[in-house]
Order: structure tokens, then C-alpha cells, then sequence
């Protein structure tokens, strides 16, 4: 471990988080006392922070097809501008943290993540948020194959349920992701 | 379902199939004649057909980071022109498939398929082979962030354990991929 480090934190938007949002993940609220943490590591270190969030069109133009009906006939979701898709108060970017807009799951798919990691000279991606088997998946795979050194701060991302977490980090730990507790994470790191 | 439909089996080489393989999967030879079937029925309708395969240059410069140590200093695997990286010979490509490799998880990673599948005008791509977590997964997401409508044929597909099997199933089928058994897809496509 050494300064290029960078810390990833997916999809921590409203319509993810907050109680009764159209795209509540059950699990995403009690890990943000851990994201805090693993954030306020990062900030301290002057370490690089890209919070990587969703976006949609609203006339469902670019949403995955098997959500697109929902999407426009029952309810839209993390569509720019509205309050459910700005990322969640406590995780709120501070200056110098990167924002960087992903439209699929992988947080490396059509976006500038992996040219950005490049400049700032990352070679090892922390990754935390919601949720475990879409886009904390997609994007710790990509990573891997990109040649990053991948760590998952297992109690800093969340799922719908424990079981789901689980499986993921059982599967993601085969392919030899480092997967660690934010209290690990930060004795590590003191 | 129409004409633009193509199978796309992945990783059914030796190294991850035969008994003692290097990189064995415990569930993969326990899928091929369910596999075989799937491809006989393309052959049949003279649907497209990719074989995606695995391969490593020998000296670990382009493999994941984390298997690097094992395939250097135990036992390489998926290297060209050797008995493993070949495909079974039960699934041997006939003329008209394509062989398509590819050097990560995913089968859309960097490789000629997507380019392919446009130009062939497919529209559904029925994903089959090894392993459940890592490359059939990662393809999945891949090509339903691409547009596709994806069908996963369950028991055409294989893990390590059962247990992996069912909760790959379970998170696939959550972003609304269609899962199936051979004999559903073959009953639906009489």
C-alpha cells in the first residue's frame, strides 16, 4: 500500500439509499457509518476519491431494457437534477473529489475511471458502496482485468440481503480480491 | 426470438474441463451433454455460433495479477498451441462458428464480439459454459449494459459447487436475464 490508492465508492445516491426510494437497496444504509470512516481515512491521506454515480436519461434512452418499463411507467430514477439522484448527504464530495458518471454497472464501462486512475499513477482501487452483485461487482472484475490491485471493504458495500453479500464476497475473494472489514482496513492503514 | 439470435459458449477448453485440469471446474464436464444439445439445435437452425476461449501468453505478462504467481511457478494454463488451451472435443467448432478469444473475465472485454454480434444483427445472445462467477457472469453483465437481451441457459453453465451456481442464478436473474434449462430452450424453440 503505498499513495496510489484511490478509493471508489459506487451509487451512494438517494434513490439507492434513502428509506422508500424507488431503487432502495436494503442494505445501504447501515454501512454508511463505515463508508464514512473508510472516506475520512482517505481525506486525512490527501489520497484520491471518485465518487462514481449513476445516471439515466429520463425517456429511459439509456436505461438497461429489462428496467426500462418500470422506469417509465411506474418510477424514474437517479435522473439529473432530481434530489434522488444527488449522492446522499453524509457522503457529500468535498473539493478536489472527483464525481464521474457511470450508465451501466461497471464503474470502468464508457467512463474516464480507468484513463483518470492512469494519470493520477493508482494502482490499487478501493472499492465500497451499493450493491454487491451489480455495479460493486461489475466494476471490482473490470478492475481486476485492467490490472489493478483490488481491495473490497466488505462492511462498507452492501446488498439486499446478507446472503447476497455473502455469495458476492465468497466469489470475488476467489479471484483473488483482498476482502476486508473497515476495522481492518483502517488497522492497516493507522 | 427470431433469426438474430447467437450462442456464445465460453471457456470449454481442456484446462477447465478434463479430470486433473489445471484450472478445473468441478461442475464442467457435468454440463456438456446438456451443452451439446443447446449447440446442435443452433447447427440445426443455422444460428451464429462463438466459441470464446481463454488465453495466456506463457511468460504472465497478460494474465490477472493475482493468478500470476501460481502460473509461473506451479502450472501455466490456456497457453496457445498446447493440448489445454484447446476446446473439447465434444464441442469442436465446426466450419461457420467463430472462435473469438479473449485475455479477461469478460467475453466483451477488449475483444471483436460486440463488432460481430452488430454486424451479424443479433439481438440475443444465449450464454453458456464455465465458470458461473467470473466469465459467464461478467459477459452477462456485459451484454445486457450493451443492449442485448441475454438468456442464460442454467444447466448448460457450470461452477465449482452447486451452491455457486445458485446464487450466480439468483443475481442474474435479478437484473432481468432470462435463466432457463436446456429443456426449457429447447421446448420454447421447437
Amino acid at each position: 500500500m503505498n499513495r496510489q490508492t484511490a478509493l471508489i465508492i459506487i451509487d451512494m445516491q438517494n434513490d439507492f439509499v434513502l428509506a422508500g426510494a424507488p431503487m432502495e437497496v436494503a442494505g445501504a444504509r447501515a454501512i454508511v457509518p463505515n463508508l464514512k470512516k473508510v472516506l475520512n481515512y482517505f481525506r486525512r491521506a490527501s489520497w484520491p476519491v471518485f465518487h462514481v454515480i449513476r445516471e439515466y436519461r429520463a425517456d429511459g434512452s439509456d436505461i438497461e431494457k429489462p428496467r426500462r418499463d418500470r422506469f417509465l411507467t411506474d418510477q424514474s430514477y437517479c435522473v439529473p437534477g432530481t434530489k434522488g439522484w444527488e449522492i446522499i448527504e453524509e457522503l457529500n464530495p468535498v473539493a478536489g473529489e472527483y464525481r464521474l458518471v457511470k450508465n451501466h454497472f461497471s464503474g470502468f464501462m464508457n467512463t474516464e475511471l480507468d484513463f483518470m486512475l492512469r494519470r493520477l499513477e493508482v494502482s490499487n482501487i478501493v472499492v465500497c458502496g451499493v450493491q454487491y452483485p451489480n455495479c460493486i461487482r461489475a466494476t471490482i472484475y473490470d478492475g481486476v482485468s485492467l490490472g489493478y490491485d483490488v481491495t473490497l471493504v466488505t462492511d462498507a458495500a452492501g446488498a439486499e440481503t446478507e446472503a447476497v453479500a455473502k455469495a458476492n464476497i465468497y466469489d470475488i475473494s476467489n479471484i483473488g480480491v483482498e476482502c476486508i472489514t473497515t476495522e481492518q482496513f483502517l488497522l492497516a492503514r493507522p
